[in-house]
């Protein structure tokens, strides 16, 4: 079960992987990315991933990609990793050119991925909950679109982790509760799950999606609208969705004890659905 | 005279110079650089830049490099290239790293550089100044930090090409005058001189600096304030700085004309007082 990476076609350990200093990605943040996880030996919300991952490249005037092509590119780094349970991450950037602002035409985008086991968050941290804080949201204003350019989230984990906590989320300068810096947030008040809608301040994440959906099947009301960080701090539950994070319960938030101080019933009926789901 | 990359000590042909694929200024744009120019084999403001490229890495919470270190190595690089009129370009990435938004304990930052001759801007574009436009600034809130997030920049400079015009300007939600994609903005309104004051919202830009000091040595009253858009309109002169720009007249915005409609007494002034200082 080898972790590898595709380059362009080619396979190739992660570590002999190269890509050349003019890549835009590397000069200019022009690169967008996706990662897609596997249960079982089976790629989970391939076409959803592949789907927003267009959306992204769209959004950047990349020229128009068969997503077929991709789509078998993944599966043919899946199938030679043979890793059941695997995370795969896509980047594709822009192309190479001497560096200038402006791009060439007919540049030719330059695709990597890599392949690696996925390491599953420990069972403790799934029954009592992660600990979480608030940080300004100080990023560009197109965060719909998944590109390389999350220099501010890696700077909000960081944060995060240097305060003892699991993972920051970020609030407008309103005071509106946006997303964490790698998943989104949830909150439940009085048995009603509540997210914020889709807006170019917040990624249009896929397990937000299935996790909407999966409260539609078994009953439970949703909405989506806006929140305060004000009003976060009466909710009964919080939970983060994400490709890894799944539905990840919050103990505090800037250690202030959310409901109870531990995932509560909403957030661990949708945890057990959306496994059952992908497995 | 050849272009050349500098690859952490090691020197190489630019089209021969990779970098890991898990680079952390790949995948999360987590990286600073600058732009330094020479002319007459002498390098103009190195001492202004790698002070800047200091306070980026600050910025980001890097560890310290020696300054000493820096000069050396792009000293290195000019000698061997022996371009007299030459762009060096440096970037600094955090370092190379398993793939995690959190960064790793005692990392390793990467240096790249390239050096080539630089494509003076044409003597006419010089005297007839140049058209740009106007863009919301939807970047991030941190531009003061000169790292490689700069899709933005990318974009909007690109926007300007399709439409003709030679670059563009951010101008913010609320009609507030920033910066060019890759230049400070100034204008002359009543034999004074105008500039946005340094703040988190534009790049402290080395040039801005000479110019300003310029302008006092030779007497041109300077003012750095806030000014919209709409003010914009009625100025006498306007132009950019920057280290390739230098001082770059600006003949329309959004096709309006400004003052006569040629770069002005002052910015010809400023650009030739430059050049002499740079020569």
């Amino acid at each position: 079960m080898p972790e590898l990476a595709y380059l362009n076609g080619k396979i190739l350990p992660i570590s002999e992987t190269y890509i050349p200093i003019e890549d835009r990605g590397y000069q200019f943040g022009d690169a967008v990315y996706e990662f897609i996880a596997s249960y079982n030996g089976k790629m989970f919300c391939m076409k959803e991933h592949l789907d927003r991952l267009q959306h992204s490249m769209a959004g950047l005037f990349f020229p128009e990609l068969d997503k077929n092509f991709i789509e078998r590119a993944v599966f043919e780094l899946f199938e030679k990793a043979k890793i059941a349970r695997a995370g795969i991450y896509i980047q594709i950037s822009r192309g190479v050119a001497p560096r200038d602002h402006a791009w060439a035409k007919n540049m030719k985008v330059q695709i990597i991925m890599t392949i690696k086991e996925v390491k599953e968050l420990s069972s403790k941290l799934r029954e009592e909950g992660i600990d979480i804080i608030t940080v300004p949201d100080e990023r560009w204003l197109n965060c719909d679109i998944k590109t390389v350019q999350i220099l501010p989230n890696a700077m909000a984990k960081q944060k995060a982790k240097n305060k003892g906590a699991f993972d920051a989320i970020f609030i407008s300068k309103d005071g509106i509760v946006r997303e964490g810096t790698s998943s989104n947030f949830f909150m439940v008040k009085d048995n009603k799950l509540i997210t914020p809608p889709l807006s170019k301040n917040i990624l249009p994440g896929v397990t937000r999606r299935v996790v909407l959906d999966l409260a539609d099947d078994t009953g439970i009301e949703t909405q989506e609208k806006l929140f305060s960080k004000t009003e976060l701090f009466s909710a009964d539950e919080a939970f983060l969705t994400g490709t890894i994070t799944e539905v990840l319960g919050i103990k505090t938030i800037d250690k202030r004890k959310i409901g109870t101080g531990k995932p509560g019933k909403i957030t661990q009926k949708l945890y057990k659905a959306l496994r059952e789901k992908a497995e």
